[in-house]
């Protein structure tokens, strides 16, 4: 069997194991005997469980990253873009619960180089959702004005709750991809819909937050 | 000087020290000098840099907690609670900011201890939040019936879109906690108040993504 594939059944095997279990409680034998190899041979292919985990974090980010491009569709109207996104992405999560988790629980939870590899992948998705979101505002012609920070704030907003979801609905018996998708629609579409066709929520005249109790001394960046 | 006092500075100076070096990096030395008190007193009071860090952990948790629930106001129209909610968390977070990257990203990316410490305020949140949707809902007396795995989706996804947004406010320069919240309300009240009234979002007939196309194998869990 050519290394190569031998290579992705090892991966599929750690994947497997690093989700279900946990980056700790994971065992080189256990992903040797999933993946049908010679623990020696994971060895001498993948390197360490360090350098294993690494390669299952890199193959997991660009399959995610893969399908969620895959599911943008440019030419459609912005809220089946978005739609079709969404759709994509909580299809992709549900199917690969253990790729999922080991992106958003597992890389992050187990020290900073392996962190600082997922967080590179966010950025892509909240660079490529940033711009959908600022043709979609300008094809709207409704807002060419919308600043570019409050539509990188809005991918941000996005990314967030979908990450939210997409652990939510895996964990939560009975709801499908279909339904986060939904979900979020709901929460989110008449939202950015209100804004591209220029309704801003406005804050309250009075702000309405000023008197909120703040307790406590330790300010250590200038009120904003 | 009181203990209790000694304590709460030796905790400013650790949450300071975490937050902004990151855990591994930051040094008791560090700390201790920082606090004004010998290394040896911190060890006598807090045992440990793992004990250290997950009190910061707890006391940035419910100084987090406690800043959400003074923000909401069950007697506003729900948009104005949503509002003042949104404006305290963000308001909190941009005012203790190595508190925020304690809980956010330090505590999640050091172990499975920590992380299961900030998961516990996390999911003490979004019950709260959950509740407050439900009871806006219900309130408007036009939606009595919005599901409450619909409500718990909706929950998790503003938890989730507050989260990125503050970490995001904390590193882009010339982003105010009010402006982080702006953008929020923009992104999520139209769609939350839509969806009061009644207003769903609804998936195109033809499902619009059904022909995503869904790559490689290692099918983990039934396609949902």
């Amino acid at each position: 069997m050519p290394r190569a594939v031998r290579e992705q059944q090892m991966l599929d095997a750690a994947v497997r194991t690093f989700g279900s279990r946990g980056y700790m409680a994971a065992s080189m034998d256990e992903i040797a005997e999933l993946a049908g190899v010679s623990k020696p041979l994971v060895y001498l292919y993948l390197n360490s469980k360090e350098d294993l985990f690494t390669a299952c974090i890199r193959r997991e980010a660009r399959a995610l990253t893969e399908a969620v491009r895959a599911g943008a569709r440019p030419g459609l109207p912005a809220d089946r873009q978005l739609w079709s996104g969404l759709a994509a992405f909580f299809t992709h999560t549900a199917r690969h619960p253990d790729g999922w988790a080991v992106l958003h629980l597992q890389a992050r939870t187990h020290g900073e180089v392996f962190a600082a590899e997922v967080a590179a992948m966010r950025a892509e998705i909240v660079a490529f959702v940033t711009q959908l979101i600022l043709a979609a505002a300008r094809e709207a012609h409704r807002d060419p004005d919308l600043r570019e920070a409050e539509v990188a704030g809005l991918a941000e907003a996005l990314v967030g709750a979908a990450e939210s979801l997409a652990d939510w609905a895996n964990v939560t018996p009975g709801v499908t991809a279909r339904q986060a998708a939904t979900t979020l629609m709901n929460f989110a579409w008449a939202g950015l819909g209100d804004l591209m066709a220029g309704r801003h929520w406005t804050p309250p005249a009075d702000g309405g937050d000023a008197d909120v109790p703040e307790p406590q001394s330790e300010v250590t960046a200038p009120v904003r």
